[in-house]
Formats: structure tokens, C-alpha cells, sequence
């Protein structure tokens, strides 16, 4: 069964008659296609693949499996054509298509193809990865820890934090990827901003450097932190880092296929909360990761979807706390038939770089 | 008057009591706001910001002129305490929005609020750029064209596509800026895909290679192409130069506040189709460049806004010709009281690299 026909099933399910695709990444997914206009309808015997001009050529060396056609205005127009009589239920991506293009698309339509909210029907098939998709994400992760390896090598005392995550950068970009995402590397108190962005200020001895890195490649994608101490570090510090640790490794353990995200995010926020930091770890344990960087399963206390053999999640625990620094550990998982198997290989004991 | 009070004028003129901004370009726009979730209502009188755990410092930092919350979904419960009685309109970006978000912050607001699709109210105070905005685009464009001549240094023989690219991009980076999009470097064939992704093979002499280049710096963009030829190129070749040569200077002559976009694409387009090339240019022939590297105006077919001064736009007219080879030739351009000033400086002249 191909992809598309795994959709399809879930389609007809749902009651569709054929689903329009129109996000990149579920199009991609679908079609093999990386340009960055086109669409995609499927259902039972229909395969059809559309995209404009700047892309007819590109399409015809990517796309299988799909009749490609060309100008989206007049397919949408077309659709129906050949179909037998009386209503059609085409499911949309509810949750990508804006109010304006939904408008457009009613517009388009002949008036006997009912638009009917499709819900993620192709993120709830890429939430199983194939084997083919675990290599890649693999091959993207062992990339990026080279690539920190290759950052870090010179310390971190001095260099600014822009320097330490353009190096990591280069380094994914020497080995023929692109970074995943903007590369967070926050010293001291920026570390108490989860999402800081590097600035130019040298980092100075004393302090936590967190580090959020990733490297995509072949469309796949990577997403690890480490914390390293920039010289000695105080006491407080190494508490943090110990009790981020500590619940980190608790939220690993209960990685299997069955619980709910928020089973897993319970175990490690216990451990955080019965540290004394329960408000100071604002964000969810994890999320799920592959053609994007944040996807389902999500590992939140709102996350309901239950764990399965061949989800990737991250397990990604912090303490944030205001004017002192932070902590972030966050390991890439692969969930297996009797537990998870990590893919991130940098030492997670508190390392000490000058 | 701010961003926010022209927004505002706007809003009122189009019936509506406050406006929704959920896109992030426009919400940085009117807040200075660079994280990745918030949102804001403006109104007479109302300017309230949002966003989550993550980027409360940052917005402490950035956000001028707003009340800052926390919590989306709680705010936009509370949105109409404290409004007097009876129907609120509230406007939303119905092109941003998707159909699914508009679902959830229907169900979240009291009943007497009534979502109005807005439109482009923010987007349509974008496209006439402040003097601190020219700047920044001017800036942006001097930093890429250096950047380019750093890459095209070693000449384009026996080097990839791809290092071309990147070395490109490193560039950039060494600058303190980012690339704005994924350079496009298209050499022989591959120049007949205007958007191309750069190859491994190395680059054979005798064949025109174009380049796509751009910068982001502060948030604002530039754009530029040039074709080279690399080595001496047959007759045909230069005669394809030189005619998207004439066109483009017919496009930039008819740069000016009043014609609109498809007025002055037809300009261009004209030129094309006499010298026999009108099914090879498949695309419009500029499109406005700030925050985002493609905004209004459009300058295509079907672009119906008129310019104005203070709108920049680039004025790129290609030939892509199967199996043979392309040209495109890109300028960006801010069009002033009395006609354009060309932020490009690279020459147009077909340059020979080796």
C-alpha cells in the first residue's frame, strides 16, 4: 500500500469522497513533490496532481503515481467533469486552508462538490514513519551532533552566542544539510527565555549555555539540547541541570507505545514540580518530528493522541527561571515496539567547556 | 500618526470596530513584536497585545504602545468585557486565518462579537514604505550585492550550483545578515526552471547562469537576479539576453506612482512577445518586497493596485526557453515621486565569468 492509498482508506472512513491536499509538506508527503505551489486530490481511482507553470518540469521528474495537470483555477473548475451525478464530499485541509483561499476554492467549485472539513487525515498517517522516513531522520540527527561537535570544539568562553550557533550552522552546510531551524544558543539569564534569539554579548565563565539544534536533510528533519557549563558553575545551577535530568531521563523511561502524550509530559512534570519548579517549565515535554520539526504526537498536558510503535518524538523537559539562567535537555526518540530508542548521542551528564 | 493609528483609520473606514492581526508579519509590523506566537486587537482606543509563556520577556523587550497579556485563548474570551453593550464588529485576516482557527476563536468569543472578513487592512499599509523601511531594504540590497560579488569571485567554471549558492549565503551570513530565501543558481538547462534548486554537477563553460539572490537584515528583505555567461555563449543565448535586457528597461522606464501592475507588466511583456518569446515568460514581472519578499504590489496580469511612492518592487522579466536555457533579470526598485530609484547595483550588461 503506498502512502496515498493508506490516506485514501482514511478518507473513506471519514465519509469523503476525495480530499484535497493542499499543504506542501502533505503534498510532498503524498506526491514526492518539494516545489512550493501545487495541490493534490485523491479518493478511489483518482490521483491527480496540479501546479503551475514555474514547476511543470520540476513535477515531471518528482511526481509518480499522479496524473499531472496544470492551472489550479481551472481544475478546481474541472473536478467534478466525468464524475457521476448527485453530491460529491470533498474533504479540505480545515487546519491550512485560510477563510479567503476556502472562499476562492467554493467559488471555483461546481455547486453539486459539498466542502467538508477534512481534519489532518495525512499528518495522521505521517505520524507512523516508514523505515525509509527513520533513516532519514537519523541520517539528519547523527549530522547535527557532528556539526555541534565540530561548534563546540573551540569552547564557548568569549565567543558570542550568534558566533556559536552560526558555526553549528556552517558545519550542517559543509555536510550537505540546511539547519532544521533558527539554532537557539542561550547563555546565563538569556537561557530563562526558551526561545531566545543569539545575541552578540561574549559568553563569560560562570554561566549555562543552552543549546537547540537541528539539521534537515533529504526534507527530514533533526531537533536535540544540550546545556553545557561555561567554566565552574555555581551550586544552584547544577541543581538545575540535575533536576532537569532527573526528569528527563523519568520522561525517556516512559516512552512505549500506549500512553497518551500527556501521561508521558505527567511523568517528567512530576519530577519537575516535586523539585520546586513546577511553574518555572512553561512549555510541553515533547513533540513529534519529521518532514516538519513540530508535529504530532504531542507530548503536552493537552496531548491526547496515544503513543505508536514508529512515532519520533522529542522528550524535552526545561527550568526557566527568571534573572538566573535555564536548563533544556531534549533527546529525538524513536518509539518501538517495547519502549524508545534514542537517536540523539551527545553525553547528557553536565560537561564543563571552557 | 503610528503604524497602528493608520491601521486603525482604516479599520473604521471599513466598518469595523477592532481588528484581529493573528499573521506575524503584520502583528511585527505594528508591534515590533519577532516571536513566533502572539497576537493583537487595535481599535480606537484599544491596543492590546498577546502571547504565550515563552516570549513574555521578549515582548516586554520589543512591544511599544500595547497593553501586554498573556494567553490567547483566555483574552479572547474576556475580549469584550467591558465593552459597552450590543454588536461588535470584528474584523479578522480572512487571508491568514485558517478555517479551523476561525472555528476555535468563534467558539471563544461572546456572541454579540460578529467576525467580519478584513482583508488586507495591515498589508495595504505596508506597501507604501516609511524612510526607516527604505533604508533598511537599501541596506538589505548593498549587503547582498557585496555578498554576491564575494561568490561570483572565483568566476562560475568547475564549481556546483550548489557551492555557488552557499558560498553566496556564507557571505550573507559573514555580513550579520540572512539569507531572504533559498538562492536560486540555474546554469544551461536548469535556467529554463525559474525556481530551480541548485545541482551537484559542476558548471560547464559556454551556458548563462542565473542567480537569485537576496537579504534579510532587520526583517527586511532584498531581491536580485542576474544571469552571467560562463565562457563565451553561442549567438542564441545573447540574443535571449539581450532581449529580457530591452525588456527590462522598458519595465523600469515605466516605473512611476499611477499605472497599475498589469499596466506596467504589459510594458515588459510586450517587448517578450515581439521578439518572439511571449509562452517563455511565464510569470509576472514583479512583485512588492519588505517584511516578506513577496507582498503587494503585484506586478502581473492580473495586478490591479496602482503604484504609489514608497512602494518597492522588483522588475524581473525572464525568458525560459526547454532544453535550452533561461534569463532573468531582476531589480529592485522604490518607486519615487517622479519615477524609480534602483537599489540594484550590479551591471546588466551580460558580464563574462569564467
Amino acid at each position: 500500500m503506498t502512502r496515498t492509498d493508506r490516506v485514501q482508506a482514511r478518507l473513506v472512513e471519514a465519509g469523503l469522497d476525495l480530499l484535497l491536499v493542499t499543504d506542501l509538506i502533505n503534498l510532498r508527503y503524498l506526491s514526492g513533490f518539494t516545489g512550493s505551489n501545487g495541490l493534490c486530490v485523491v479518493g478511489p481511482g483518482v490521483r491527480r496532481f496540479v501546479t503551475d507553470f514555474r514547476y511543470v518540469e520540476q513535477a515531471a521528474a518528482e511526481v509518480a503515481g499522479f496524473d499531472r495537470e496544470r492551472a489550479p483555477a481551472e481544475f478546481l473548475a474541472a473536478l467534478a467533469d466525468g464524475w457521476a451525478p448527485g453530491p460529491l464530499r470533498l474533504g479540505f485541509e480545515d487546519h491550512k486552508l485560510t477563510v479567503r483561499q476556502h472562499a476562492r476554492v467554493r467559488e471555483l467549485l461546481p455547486d453539486h462538490v459539498e466542502l467538508v472539513a477534512g481534519g489532518s487525515l495525512v499528518e495522521r498517517e505521517r505520524v507512523v514513519k516508514e523505515d525509509v522516513e527513520l533513516e532519514a531522520i537519523a541520517a539528519a540527527a547523527v549530522l547535527a551532533d557532528e556539526a555541534l561537535e565540530a561548534a563546540i570544539a573551540p569552547g564557548l568562553k568569549g565567543r558570542t552566542e550568534r558566533e556559536v550557533a552560526l558555526s553549528f550552522e556552517d558545519a550542517v552546510r559543509a555536510r550537505g544539510a540546511a539547519p532544521a531551524f533558527a539554532t537557539i544558543v542561550a547563555a546565563g539569564a538569556n537561557g530563562a527565555l526558551p526561545h531566545a534569539t543569539p545575541g552578540d554579548e561574549p559568553i563569560s565563565a560562570g554561566v549555562l549555555v543552552t543549546i537547540d539544534f537541528g539539521a534537515q536533510l533529504d526534507g527530514y528533519n533533526s531537533d536535540c539540547t544540550r546545556t553545557y557549563a561555561c567554566g565552574e558553575v555555581g551550586g544552584e545551577l547544577r541543581e538545575l541541570y540535575e533536576l532537569v535530568r532527573r526528569a528527563q531521563a523519568a520522561g525517556l523511561a516512559a516512552v512505549r507505545p500506549g500512553p497518551e502524550g500527556r501521561e508521558v509530559d505527567a511523568v517528567a512534570r512530576e519530577v519537575i514540580a516535586d523539585g520546586g519548579h513546577g511553574e518555572h517549565f512553561g512549555h510541553g515535554l515533547g513533540h513529534g518530528v519529521g518532514l516538519e520539526v513540530h508535529e504530532a504526537p504531542r507530548l503536552a498536558t493537552t496531548g491526547r493522541d496515544a503513543l505508536q510503535a514508529g512515532n519520533v518524538v522529542t522528550v524535552e523537559p526545561g527550568v526557566y527561571v527568571p534573572g538566573v539562567g535555564g536548563v533544556r535537555i531534549e533527546d529525538l526518540v524513536v518509539v518501538t515496539e517495547d519502549g524508545g530508542r534514542v537517536l540523539s548521542r551527545h553525553a547528557k551528564e553536565l560537561t564543563t567547556l571552557d
